[in-house]
């Protein structure tokens, strides 16, 4: 299954060399992320409201091509599982005017409750994320 | 009393204009702020700790002239109550190299525990700030 | 004319108190504005390539229900002729979920070619910005 | 060498977890980079305005304890060449309270000019930053 998400670029997210600043790009994945979750019928907040978080334990882009102002872009975001706990999501940025690749790059992730312990994702949630890497 | 604070602009503040975006001047606003608390003698995380949070309820900035990347910038707080429970911080940020002045503005607050319930400073807090505005 | 924008919440646009940090709702009214001119039929990019910048001269926002991360929110935005060169734009900020005004607020712009200097909007803009008053 | 900076966590760094955004972690790896060039005698805007720019080509990081809302962190920079274009500069997170290591990571570089060529650096920064690196 691959996700796949629209943002427009902000003005606050460029910089003095007129395009996106980097950082910037972690957050267009974490929107990817999102609409993941939301793509398997549940959303990360749910998830939130039942003590379980999944923060970034690593993350790694790579910048291809630059975005500017007011591009739109497209997020492709992909879910494999690493371990019995860990998880990581891949994703793609492409330029929808003409489709070229932008960035692309991954986040690892381990689920923890709110005191920070490691745990495991609720049956439902992991049968729904294993069940799409499948598709 | 008046509190001063030094911030350097960052590359991820600046913008296509080559300037600082200008949302970003409220979190130097807040910079001031939680200099100001610390000048007192206490930390605003501290008055978290005790279930009083700040929101601000209003914020007002306006710009005089643009401050660009490394520029080191000077935050001037000063605190006033407005009534019973609403207080207002205003500040301004001057350009260290020149001294001059590129924007100004204020914020208002409305004291509120964890459940958003509207409440009194703790007393050592309260005399604390009502305090500063005679110095 | 009223130019209506939507946005999702994004985890990093939340601070610790579990809520929209308050400078963000600049970045939404800033998206509100980049749709009012898309909805006149130009982009402010494009009046940014014939050296036609507006900077944002001063910025007012009042907030009364807080955001929270996944929310939908629904940007309203309206634009005024102040003076012959400055002009004004103000926003709504609404949940969309059950319609409540989560925060509204303004900003003030003066023309300027990219050495800073004040100009005139080209007559073709002016004409539809003008026009937009009316609708 | 090792260049060292020091940074408070800001309200807006960070989100509903009550920790720094992740994302937040590459502007403070700006930041350090930032400084190494000032301990070498020279600034990277100076660099700039000789058309030469360092965009990030590739950064990771790896994220090992939360930060949060008014932690002093310390960045400890270094940086490495990757070939006669490239180079890279690593990082180090701690927190100043109890020298625990929050985070670490890498960005690489290619110098191009505002035309986004690749461009050699400057003999004399190239000079300092190689020189650098023995020390």
């Amino acid at each position: 299954m691959i996700s796949r998400s629209r943002v427009r670029v902000r003005y606050a997210e460029t910089d003095t060399m007129g395009v996106v600043y980097h950082s910037n790009f972690l957050i267009y994945f974490e929107i990817g992320r999102t609409d993941y979750f939301r793509d398997l019928g549940f959303t990360y907040k749910q998830m939130e409201t039942q003590d379980i978080y999944m923060p970034v334990t690593e993350c790694y882009c790579r910048y291809i091509l630059p975005a500017r102002y007011d591009d739109e872009l497209e997020i492709l975001t992909q879910f494999s599982a690493l371990s019995r706990l860990k998880c990581k999501f891949t994703y793609e940025v492409v330029r929808v005017m003409d489709s070229k690749l932008l960035a692309e790059g991954y986040t690892t992730h381990v689920p923890v409750n709110s005191g920070g312990t490691p745990c495991r994702i609720p049956q439902a949630y992991r049968d729904a994320l294993l069940g799409s890497i499948q598709k």
